[in-house]
This record gives C-alpha cells, sequence and structure tokens, in this order.
C-alpha cells in the first residue's frame, strides 16, 4: 500500500506496473522503508511536481550541477554508498541478464539501468532526475557511458543516491560485454586548454578566463575565449565535412567547407558571445539555483569570419515562397551524445535571412582557423543573442515552421518569475531566450582587492554589452553603492578610427574604464557598475526580483568591494 | 566694472558690446543693483554653465514648464510684477522705436524685446531662459506672440523675471502698430476635445486620458488617445495637401493625398505611441525634473493606416546607390512657429526603409480619417520608437547622411545620467531616443484606492510595452511590496485568435490582469507591477539610478498603494 501511494504521482504517464517482477522480500522491504519517510507533505508535493520536464535541462547538455536536494534520502543513508561501489561483491539481490534488463526502457515497464555489475530499477528517480527525462536514453543499458559524458555524475553521494535503487546483480557473462563501455572515454580526444582557464567543468568541458585578463584587450584571444560545451568536442575532417542543409524547395542541399570558403563572400562580423548563465554565481549567492557556477567571464569578443548564413539560404533555395511559410531555422551540431542525438537550437527566420541579421556560418575565429573547442571546421554565430543559439560544429541546417524541437530550445536556457521553483516551472509558459538583456561587469578591481590609497586615484574596468545589435551608449559607475554615479570612458574597438556601426547592430561590447579621485575618508568602497543601451534598457539594480531557478539572465548591477590601505 | 563682471560669462559668444548704447543712469544703477547681488559664487555658477544649449529643450516645443529656479531674482522683486504689467504708464525710461529695437536681434548686438508697450534687453537672460535658444527667435521684436504660442509664459513670476531687464519704452506710435499681434491666438483654430482628458498644458495642447478608462480597451478610442502637441495644430485643407519627399537622386517628389492612398497599398499597424515623458511625475517626486507632469497615461495604442514609408520613398527614388551615403529620414512637420519653424525629427535610414520597420505615412486612426490632434491628413508613425518621432502633419520627408538639425533631435529627448544637471548637461554626448525602454504601469486600482474585502480577491489591471517590437512575455505583480511576484494574465487583442506579431514587430501593448486572493491581515498594500520583454530586458526597481533632468525615459517598477477596508 505504502508502494502504491509512492507511485500515485507517477500514473499520468499510463498503467504502472508496480509488482513488475518477483521482488524479493529484501528489496520489498527496502521500498517499503522509503516510503516510510514520505510523509503526506512530501507526497503532495510530488503530485503537483511537473514531472515530465520539471528538472529538464538541468544537467543534460546544460551541464549544471545536479540537484540531489531534491532527493529526499540524501545522507540518511551514507553506508549505501560502498553498497554501490563494491556491487560486484556478493549479494542476496537476483541475478538478471542483460536481455531482461534490456526490456525495461520506460515509464511504463520500468526503467532500469546497470551500474558496475549492479542492476537499478530507477523509474522513480526519473521525476527526481536533474538532467530531466535525458536520463531515459540510459534506460535498458549501462549508466558508465553517460556518466562519462556528464562527469558531474562522479561525485559520492550520486553513488549512494543510484545505491538505494539497487534490484539485483548483472550476470558475469553480460558484466563482461560491457567493459568496453567502461573504458570508452568520449572526452580522450577533447583539445588541450589554457591553464589559466576557470574550469566549471571537465566533462564537458566549461571554463572561463580570469577577469583581470578578460578585458586586457578588446578581441580576446581565442585561446582565453570562455569554453562552453555541452558534450565531447567532436572530431571533424575539414576535407570530409559537408554542411546539409534541408526544408528548402528542391530538397537537401550539402556544402563542403571549400564551397563555404568559396562559394560565398567572405564576411568579417566582430561580436561578442554571452552564455545564459554569465553571472550566474552571483544570483546564487541571493538563492540557489542550478547551473554550472559561471562567474563573471562567460562572455568574450572575437572577429568571426566566414559565409553569411543568408547567402547560403539563398543558394539552397530560400526564396519569398519559403518565407510565406517558414518561421525557424534550426542548427544541429556534429557534438554527439552516446545515443547519436545532438547538440541542437533554433533562430527565428527574419533573423537568419536579414541583410542586418549578420548570421555567420564562420570558418575563422580572430583571423586563423576556428580552434576545436569553438567549433572547428564551421560554427554559427548569431550575434546579439544567447551563445547557446551559435552552435558549434554545425552540421546540419533546416529551415522550419517550427521551433526546434531541441532540449537545449525547449527545456533549458528560458526566463522564468522568481516564484517559479522546481514544482511550478512550466516550460511552455516562457519564450526560449535569443536576445540577452544589457549587461556590465567590473574587471578590475576584483572583489575583496586592497586599493593602495597613495596616489589618491582609483581606475575601475570593465565590459559593456547588450544583445540585438543595441549599442551600450554609457556606462555609469559608483563609488559609494550607487549614492552618486560617474560616467565611464568608453573604448569600442582596438583601431580609434572605426565607423561606429550602423543601427542596431553594434554586436560587439565596449570595455569601459574610470579613474576618479578615491573618497578620501573610505576605508571601504562598494562599486558599482550598470549599463544603458541605446534603446535605453538598464540593468535591475537587485537580483531577487530576476531570480529564476536556472539562473540565467543574471544581470543585475555588479558590485565589489575593496578595502582602501595606506601606501 | 560691476557690469563688466556680469557680462564676462558671456564672451564665449565672441565680443559683447556693453555699453551697446548709451543707458541712462536708472539703468546703469539697476545693472548695477542686479550685480552686486551675484557674489562670486554664482559668477563661477554662470561661467561653468553650458550657456548655448544648457536649457534647450525645456521649454520651447517640449512644452516644459519653464526652469524659473535658475532665475536667480525669482521672488527677489515682487514689486517689479506690477511695473512690467503697467509698462504703459509712465517712466523715466527712455523711449526707443522698434527700429532700433529691431537692431539688437543678437548675442553680440545685444537681445532686445518689446511687451505690452516695454523694451527688454534680454541679453542675459537668454543663457538662463528654459527654453534655451529658441528665444533669441523674438530678438528685435514683440514678445506676445510667442508668449501665445508657448502660454506656460502667462505666469506671474515670468512677468517678474522679465521686469528686471527693462530699459525703455517703445513709442507709442510703434506700440499701436503691434495691436494685431497682441490679439492673435495661434490656438484659436485647435479642435475640441473631450473633456475626460487631463490637461498638462493647453497651448499648446498636451493631455493624458484618466488611468482608469485607458485600459478598458485594447485599442484607445482616439478621442482618448493621449495628445501631444509641440505647437499649434494646424489647418491643413486635405484637397490641396502636399508630402515633399526630398534628398533623393531626380530632386524632390511631392505626394497628394490622394496619391498616398492610390499608388501604394495601404497598409495596417497597431502600434502603441509613448511620450519620452510619460511618468515623469513619478520621477519629479523624488528629485525635480524640467517638462510636463505627465501622469501613467501618455501611451496608448491605435490602428494606424496608411502608406508605407519603405513603398513612398521607393517610389521617390530611393534604391541602393542611396543606402551608401543616407542614414536619416528627417521629418518636418505643418504645424510652425511664428517665425516659421517647424517641428522636425528624424530617424535612422534602416528603420525606414526596412520591410520589418512597419513605418508608415498614416491616413486612417482607428479605422477613421485621422483627427486634427493626431496629424490631420497624414502623420507619421514609427512603431517601436518614442513618439516625438511619429511626426503630425507631415508636411516634408528628407533623405540626408545626417540626423535631423531639429531642436527636438539635438536638444531634447535624450536621455542622461543622474548626476548630469543644467550645469553640466552636453546634449553631444547622449544619442536622441528612439527606440524606449520596457514598460508597464497599473492602471486599477488607483494610488490611494479603498479595497472592500468582503469578496477576499483583489483585480489589478494595466498595460506593458517595449520599444523596438519586442514583445511583453511577462509581467510580474507583486501584492506585498515586491517581496513576492504572481504573473499576470496578458492580452494582446481584442481578437482572440490574432495570429502573434513576428519576432521583433510587437508594436503593440498588452493589457495585463491579475486576481489574486487578498493577503488576509493586510489593512495596507503596495502593489507593484513590472514588466519583461523578449530580450529579457526587465524595468529598473527604482527611479533614483535612472533620474534625469528632463524626467524622460521614467520606467521604474509602478506602484500604488491601497488602503482595505471591511465591506
Amino acid at each position: 500500500m505504502l508502494l502504491l501511494r509512492r507511485c500515485h504521482g507517477l500514473t499520468r504517464f499510463g498503467h504502472v506496473h508496480i509488482q513488475r517482477h518477483h521482488l524479493p522480500p529484501a528489496v520489498l522491504s527496502h521500498a517499503a522503508r522509503l516510503c516510510s519517510t514520505h510523509d503526506n507533505t512530501s507526497h503532495r508535493h510530488l503530485s503537483g511536481f511537473s514531472w515530465k520536464h520539471g528538472l529538464a535541462g538541468l544537467l543534460a547538455g546544460a551541464g549544471a550541477v545536479i540537484a540531489f536536494g531534491l532527493h529526499r534520502h540524501e545522507a540518511e543513508h551514507p553506508a549505501a554508498a560502498a553498497a554501490a561501489q563494491t556491487a560486484e561483491s556478493s549479494s542476496s539481490l537476483p541475478v538478471f541478464g542483460q536481455e531482461e534488463v534490456s526490456k525495461h526502457r520506460s515509464l511504463s515497464e520500468g526503467v532500469w539501468v546497470t551500474f558496475r555489475g549492479g542492476v537499478y530499477d530507477i523509474t522513480d528517480f526519473v521525476a527526481m532526475h536533474p538532467g530531466g527525462e535525458k536520463i531515459l536514453l540510459a534506460a535498458g543499458g549501462a549508466l558508465e557511458p553517460f556518466w562519462a559524458l556528464y562527469a558531474v555524475h562522479n561525485q559520492e553521494h550520486v553513488l549512494e543516491i543510484l545505491s538505494e535503487y539497487k534490484v539485483g546483480e548483472l550476470c558475469a557473462e553480460d558484466l563482461k560485454k560491457q567493459e568496453p563501455a567502461e573504458s570508452s572515454d568520449p572526452y580522450s580526444t577533447d583539445p588541450d586548454r589554457h591553464p589559466v582557464l576557470r574550469v566549471n567543468s571537465l566533462k564537458p568541458f566549461n571554463a572561463e578566463p580570469p577577469p583581470e585578463i578578460l578585458t586586457d584587450s578588446y578581441i580576446t584571444p581565442s585561446a582565453f575565449f570562455f569554453k562552453r560545451n555541452h558534450l565531447p568536442v567532436p572530431q571533424v575532417d575539414p576535407a570530409s565535412y559537408q554542411l546539409q542543409v534541408e526544408g528548402l524547395p528542391g530538397g537537401a542541399v550539402t556544402f563542403s567547407l571549400e564551397d563555404l570558403k568559396t562559394r560565398f563572400p567572405k564576411h568579417d562580423v566582430t561580436a561578442t558571445v554571452q552564455c545564459a548563465g554569465n553571472r550566474r554565481s552571483e544570483m546564487d549567492r541571493e538563492k540557489q539555483v542550478k547551473g554550472l557556477s559561471w562567474g563573471i567571464s562567460a562572455i568574450s569578443n572575437a572577429k568571426w569570419s566566414g559565409a553569411r548564413l543568408r547567402d547560403v539560404l539563398l543558394a539552397a533555395g530560400f526564396g519569398p515562397d519559403v518565407a510565406q511559410w517558414a518561421r525557424h531555422v534550426h542548427f544541429e551540431g556534429l557534438d554527439k551524445d552516446v545515443t547519436g542525438a545532438a547538440y541542437g537550437a533554433s533562430i527565428p527566420l527574419n533573423k537568419a535571412v536579414s541583410e542586418e541579421g549578420d548570421v555567420l556560418l564562420a570558418y575563422e575565429m580572430n583571423g586563423e582557423k576556428i580552434p576545436p573547442d569553438h567549433g572547428f571546421p564551421v560554427r554559427v554565430v548569431v550575434p546579439g543573442v544567447v551563445g547557446a543559439r551559435s552552435v558549434k560544429w554545425v552540421g546540419k541546417i533546416a529551415v522550419s515552421a517550427e521551433e526546434s524541437s531541441s532540449h537545449w530550445q525547449q527545456y533549458d536556457y528560458k526566463g522564468f518569475p522568481p516564484g517559479t521553483d522546481w514544482n511550478t516551472v512550466d516550460y511552455k509558459s516562457a519564450p526560449a531566450i535569443q536576445e540577452l538583456p544589457v549587461q556590465s561587469a567590473i574587471t578590475s578591481p576584483a572583489d575583496g582587492a586592497l586599493i593602495d590609497s597613495s596616489d589618491g586615484f582609483l581606475t575601475v574596468k570593465g565590459y559593456a554589452w547588450s544583445g540585438g545589435g543595441r549599442e551600450v551608449v554609457r556606462v555609469d559607475v559608483s563609488l559609494d553603492g550607487g549614492q552618486t554615479w560617474q560616467v565611464a570612458k568608453l573604448r569600442s574597438s582596438d583601431e580609434a578610427h572605426e565607423a561606429p556601426p550602423p543601427p542596431g547592430r553594434a554586436w560587439a561590447w565596449k570595455l569601459w574604464e574610470l579613474t576618479a579621485p578615491l573618497p578620501p575618508p573610505a576605508q571601504e568602497l562598494e562599486i558599482i557598475c550598470k549599463a544603458v543601451d541605446s534603446s535605453y534598457n538598464v540593468q535591475p539594480e537587485t537580483f531577487p526580483p530576476i531570480w529564476n531557478l536556472r539562473g540565467l539572465l543574471s544581470n543585475a548591477w555588479h558590485r565589489v568591494t575593496v578595502k582602501i590601505i595606506e601606501g
């Protein structure tokens, strides 16, 4: 009965076979024990939960930190971890063959997985999985390749949770067959990275440059450009590379790298790319959010060169007739997970085909071939739009009446109100993030820095940028916690006499600097910056009113506190 | 010597003839008395003042309240008012002919004006004039027609100020000649207006509907649509109306109203128009600003119909060759001041000619010919952009490499940092406002309303809009001063099944509504709304960080406080 109640919350998926096989008494008693810790409150909580996508977008591809707080048994069974790790050892649990395990690949039939020789029925955990339904991809098979893909799982408390769902042992013969899967690391061919980068996640690789070097150059050197990978870096042979363009009259058309380089004019676009999670760590300090703990440097600026997407679409058959019904352009990366599912996203058609949209199929970054981490040999660059749409290693483009059904388009990279939590989130209620709001941050001095007062002046530096091609027109800096403001000097190019961008096409950030007298009696200063863009939009003052469960769009005023010391 | 020091601040205009004519001893002593009240502090203040444009944009055309606080003698000489008003009476001042007065039309030659038979040397006042250099238009002649145009001058303390600059009497014969000018009221042909409107200024006419009716219909009835006139409403004969288009190869082209209606496809665009000064009164409450005291209703929504500007420009000779050099499109109204100077503004070329810009030369408003107050027979409608660029009664359009040199483009309708005051403002430092930032307000309940608690629920209503075609995607409402937020229901059309606008072309507002339980123990509620647009830009929390001396772009969270009473 307790078990029945526990499963009640899952019935929306259809009929659930509660006793799908003969469970030994030990398992039943374990399930009963689990249930006994679920009082009515937590049961209601589970029932009200948006099961299907409630947690989607957290982990899978988004590289988020697993939301183990949602798992109600965390730390209740510390001894269980050891049990999972020694699954090979003898136990009283039944032994299953891979064939039996493979039958359990759905919520209705049960979701089983294997790990280090153990068999786990994780049906009830699916809804609590921070990575959402992506977990179903692993159903009926081994977890190892997935955990190799999403290395965030390799933590002791993850093993602890898993151990609670153990229902049996995998037979020795089938375990042996899995060995190759266990030993392969899909990240083994990832490129070397510069050691100065601050790593947020190794597998997939996510890292940002230290703020103190971020604004040392208007163009970010590629090695320091923030890296945001959702999957292993694919190995693409430029000689055999083919870009497929679909959805246009006349059927699919393919372009080689040589085609892109020779059949279309080469365009240069200096564009800043920002991750939707830039500055997440600050929002997280207000109230916990889920996601990689980015500092202020998940943003960088490069000169991209390549063919215009518009030109390629026109060559592939795009025309006014297509514009009648098409609304979106999809991009699919060559980076794939173990099931062969590729990273994907889409942008609105008008951005893709507008002469002023400046969307590139870039084959150069800062005048050189694009480095592996940034999309070699070809990536999309969608200026003014969240980085997640600038699909790297692009292999397929499709014109469509619908938005991409990709996980990253539908169940991630959306903004929600501060009152929405993981129990109430409805992904259909918010539009996919495209243009980003106005942003700025202080890169120097660092928070907590000691400032020598001997010369009487303080220099503050940073970056400012806005989405949608809206130029940053002003950055205000306060040395007194927002009581008074001074206007920073803006720098928009390395070349002093470069013409300003046309209205609505200011794709690149501005670096800014202010040198001001130190307020004489101050021992501590709260320095704040806030930017204004050409639509006179401004940054919000604080994080609570823009707080959202995924920690995206974190653009409140940036604040650093410094101590003044006598030199 | 004192007089010399007084004039020192003006020397940047070139050589100043301090003793341009023989002043009688009384005038010299009057000047000396004026100077004696100028201590060194105020002298420095004057020297540091941005003379030329420091106060421009306040009054002339902007319909602002005169900044008399800047005049240092306010209320120091209360008796002077009577003197000015009885200027016809005998005095010991010299008598001048109009010919002599007319010679004083510049800062170098002195700026003289006449008023009710008195002659005034206002050279020193020019820099302090809240309407800026527009005052020079009156130089050498009678003030009466200008004060009829800008009725804000008809206040006792304005006369007081003027009286201090009196230097003589106009000879009786020339005074008599002025009489027709005195009796003509340029506003005598202004149309009748609906009495429900809340009038901010009668001449020129500026008025807004009461908030409680503003959001009763998605389309604002034309009679209730806010009125924002800079000058008298011109009388335009639709049969002889001619729109002149200049700056294109082949020379000027003119179009009759019939041409616009028959030679070009008729387009309908539902677009919200908002004054840059909407909600100024709230910003003013934080710290005084200059301008008409708009409430929350200087915004309205209408269906506009007419020819696309793009089509008309193409017909007039616009093409890729022009796009090579042209950057702006200027509009000039048929509304003119007494000197014949017309209202003018410009928009960026790409907005004007883009297929997605939806800029109209509208001849219909809400399905009927445009009412006189809204631009009959033809006005520009620039969707997504500040109302000031949607030039009414448009008579001339010019394609140009430069922005309009119009006062309203260069010295008004710009945003400045909170630290900028009238002494430090540099109009060149800020871009002309085009796209407006995200905005929302609560239209019901009204601030201070008494709410009957008997049904236990409260309904809050309002509007939300953003510039640049960015759709409002969410409105958050708080009933507890911003501690918690609920999401309002949005309504984007009167017609339930109307297709959503394409991305970047959401020109019309959304009305919103939230019905929520009354917090049980509350006796008073602070209700707040804040909107989020499709670029995820948000409204700032408070006014001080966005405060600017003209009170523009006033889009902080809207707050109303209501009292709960038992029914």
